[in-house]
């Protein structure tokens, strides 16, 4: 076992979880108490019973969120069930409070049924100003946000999609200025087509993108493939309007970006050479890529990103997560749109003033990303 | 409007709620990041794939519960809605960590249907180690909690029934010490035979309290009265062995001990004289009580209690909850029985070292009562 595993075993044992709940006002004497619990709450109460928009004036619903996940896509791992979630959860909540001054707390749900969830979400939402989807598998995760945002009075977003699709979004902004392409000239090709490669897909699309080539398990994604699901027909219709067929290697082709949001070891220095010159390489999968930076480099490649910390230009959704949350709870926005998550990327790529190959994006510790995010939109 | 509650008001708005959930370890660093969140995490999650058990070894639900409630019966206030009930169940989590170091966070339940409620409660309860039941209406809450208490591999526990049964037992202990009576000859009447006044009379008559009326909006409860729900049928089996008919005065005749969680003002000083010599009064409606404490003691009172901090004698589940759940959490109790409650009162009562007609309870603002209470069971 790596070392890093056994320390954070150990690290999460010594520290009994990470997260705490605490009180923000003293609660030590009689006057203390008689003003944050009773009798003086009552009034507080009353107040919210006969307007319940008082809850954001009165309450932590002005600065809270659920990060709610049902484990059936635990990080890279897959379907480890709601316990196995909480560590994960419980990690977004501390850095949306370090990174963003949000009160998040974890919610595991014990079914998978998209309904339950739904059902579940719907009646934990009066405290909270705001959901965040987190970790829940394709298809039922569309549908989950879908209705979610459709049902709900708050914003919801589901991070795998639009955290991930937001951050890309600002990496291939920056990576095109450095290699002087138009988006409408690029050919992106995602492997992967899943939460994330969906969600990418769409942005890329609608921020501008003409050429999106889109590979899953059976190949190149065209309008009247076999094996489509209703989420997949939908995404041939905006993509590959050449209707280019064949395997992931047949798209590589006619590719400059590659951003595989797919599996492991995944592609090889041939891949990369079989791609048109200085290619784009955003090799997502986690925790291993799908190609390491020194063979994709080594094999001709102009950028290479990861999920990684470790290696350059890191595509880590906590980049673009607090930001977008910072603003949607400050400025009350109740339903989450496209424009939004385009202007986030647009102000996450600007923020960055020293763009190089090896610094696409801002470093993750930049504390006035999120302002940067927040201001934008 | 009394000043407590203009003051209430204002500290509410400007302190903006009242708990916060924080980290309580470092991110602000890749080597913190990568042992808190993504690499290192995802051991964690594998670990308690294979084993749930180690969510408590790992992760925020060996310390954390969920104070629930549904907004149907907020303080004495009524039905104010979930919304509503969120600054009165932030306050409680806010009291459960500086009095008992639980990290508790307040969930408000945008439904009052019995099933719904069940079903959100298993649905969430993977990441809590505990259940606390707020504020929900009789009869309702006694289902809940019954097929919670079967259905989750959590304790759980609805404090308006058994924290304040708790409180009332440990007052009663020392309030009969003080007079010189046995439990078994005195005669309590209990008015209201709601959530606390049901939980009540079922520890009364499990500590060994020999002669129990209850009395509701149609009187005095005997067995095979009309009027009677499922839940006072059972009442009316182990209380009332006399059969005694007729109105709260006809019972108070027979009364050394007077509970009151029913409606402000609803007794005078003629009540009391009807009473037996000495006799003890609990008069716990909230924020009012059934009577004040100059006018009982003026008629006879031996000792007066109320729910309120500014007479002697405060009886409050505050005094009771924080150290149960200490207990239950720390022990990882599963199932919680009556026995821990009568355990609990005894030690807390026992917990008093300067007993006197005005100071039946220790002081709420003593820390130690926590270590008392979760070492008695």
């Amino acid at each position: 076992m790596d070392n890093i595993f056994e320390q954070s075993l150990e690290f999460h044992e010594r520290n009994k979880g990470k997260i705490e709940v605490r009180s923000k006002v003293p609660l030590d004497n009689k006057e203390a108490l008689s003003l944050a619990y009773t009798p003086g709450v009552a009034e507080v109460s009353k107040r919210i019973a006969m307007n319940p928009e008082d809850a954001y004036r009165y309450t932590l619903k002005q600065n809270s969120i659920a990060v709610v996940s049902d484990g059936s896509a635990v990080l890279g791992l897959g379907n480890l069930g709601a316990k196995a979630a909480i560590p994960v959860m419980e990690g977004k909540a501390a850095i949306f409070k370090e990174f963003a001054g949000i009160d998040a707390f974890p919610i595991c749900l014990d079914t998978q049924d998209t309904e339950k969830i739904i059902k579940t979400i719907k009646m934990i939402s009066p405290v909270f100003g705001g959901i965040n989807l987190e970790d829940i598998s394709a298809p039922r995760c569309f549908e989950i946000e879908r209705r979610l945002a459709e049902e709900l009075d708050i914003p919801v977003m589901h991070d795998d999609q639009h955290g991930t699709a937001t951050v890309v979004l600002a990496g291939l902004i920056n990576s095109l200025k450095l290699r002087g392409t138009k988006k409408e000239d690029a050919t992106v090709l995602i492997n992967g087509v899943g939460a994330a490669g969906s969600a990418i897909a769409y942005i890329l699309a609608l921020y501008g993108f003409k050429n999106i080539l889109l590979c899953d398990t059976h190949g190149l994604i065209y309008e009247g493939r076999d094996n489509l699901s209703d989420e997949k027909i939908k995404l041939s219709q905006i993509t590959n309007k050449e209707k280019i067929k064949g395997s992931l290697e047949d798209g590589l082709k006619f590719s400059d970006i590659f951003i595989g949001v797919s599996k492991a070891g995944l592609l090889n220095a041939d891949h990369i050479k079989m791609m048109k010159e200085q290619p784009i390489i955003f090799a997502l999968a986690n925790p291993t890529p799908e190609i390491m930076p020194d063979i994709a480099k080594g094999a001709g490649a102009f950028i290479y990103a990861s999920g990684r910390s470790d290696f350059p230009n890191q595509v880590n959704n906590a980049l673009v997560f607090p930001g977008i949350f910072r603003g949607l709870l400050d400025k009350r926005i109740k339903k989450i749109n496209n424009e939004i998550f385009i202007k986030a990327a647009e102000a996450l790529a600007g923020h960055n003033k020293n763009l190089s190959v090896d610094q696409i994006l801002p470093d993750l510790y930049d504390k006035s990303i999120v302002d940067s995010i927040k201001n934008s939109f």
